[in-house]
């Protein structure tokens, strides 16, 4: 059976055997239960994690304690905070899991090599970074919007799954509305 | 005198005399007056554009009219909708210059062309890509703190010469506050 990531990867670029058995072996695999975390608020990420499968949330709590949904992540996608997997500084978010998920990681030293060494795989990050800046160029105009509705339509969109997945209170975290304006919306 | 360009991707990669020659026949110059628009909504967008000098706002008009801005672009920024650019759907944002401004751009086409030829650029806008997405998290986590104040300081911290530049009106629409809360946060 073709592994997963490889035929993820192989969307954008095509691999031989051998390549992909060099990339893969700059990775980690590892299993979480429902309510783990991979990232907590205020620290150094050093990893990029691709979900197998699952379901997490990358979230922010205010100054008054208030939980806001960024992102949810699910199959085949990249989970991270950039900003500290990048940038080398403490993290402003965290993720969690919502359900039990099975998470490749590379860390950012490998992902460095490994791009350095086959620029297939710079190209491959290259376009999926472009994705995931489309993805929050979307969060971005779905928060600018006034309407609670095309807020929701926005997220059924992106992510038209969820809806069976992800208990009301999270979605209504996500679009900042409470649980009785979420149940009008959903009717 | 070093080109500007040069300059910009030499913060990320080297480059010899040769390399930048050809990295720049990939592009074309334009100059923009105050108040003109390099992106209109609902246009399929085939470029991406590099300020030499000037300022730009990318922003997004609600279904109620209102105008809110996503970001500014100044000296040294890359800015397009990425959206419509790597998908080739209609643009949802508009781009407009706020002061004259000159500009490089470079086609899809060209960016593809020479990215797949010149691993050294795909590793350059790989990083750039990656520092735009931070960008992004970061009015996403803007958009989403309760205080006008925070929202202010995080708005300062990315752009610290945007309060000489930038009409108030522009600030308050960025911030989503009435131009009489910005004077207080102002003072």
């Amino acid at each position: 059976m073709t592994h997963p990531l490889r035929k993820h990867i192989e969307e954008i670029i095509s691999l031989t055997d051998e390549e992909f058995d060099f990339v893969l072996s700059h990775f980690e695999q590892i299993k979480k239960r429902k309510h783990q975390y991979i990232i907590q608020e205020g620290e150094f990420v050093n990893k990029e994690y691709w979900i197998i499968n699952g379901c997490l949330k990358s979230y922010f709590v205010d100054d008054n304690g208030k939980e806001h949904i960024i992102q949810f992540g699910m199959e085949n996608w990249w989970i991270t905070d950039y900003e500290s997997f990048v940038k080398q500084v403490a993290s402003k978010t965290s993720i969690d899991c919502i359900e039990d998920s099975e998470l490749l990681y590379i860390t950012y030293e490998n992902r460095e090599r490994l791009t350095a060494e086959m620029h297939k795989m710079e190209r491959f990050w290259a376009k999926k970074s472009k994705i995931g800046r489309i993805g929050l160029q979307n969060r971005i105009l779905s928060l600018l919007q006034n309407s609670a509705k095309e807020r929701y339509n926005l997220l059924l969109e992106q992510y038209p799954t969820l809806l069976q997945r992800v208990p009301k209170k999270m979605i209504a975290a996500y679009l900042g509305v409470s649980r009785e304006t979420l149940s009008r919306l959903n009717s």
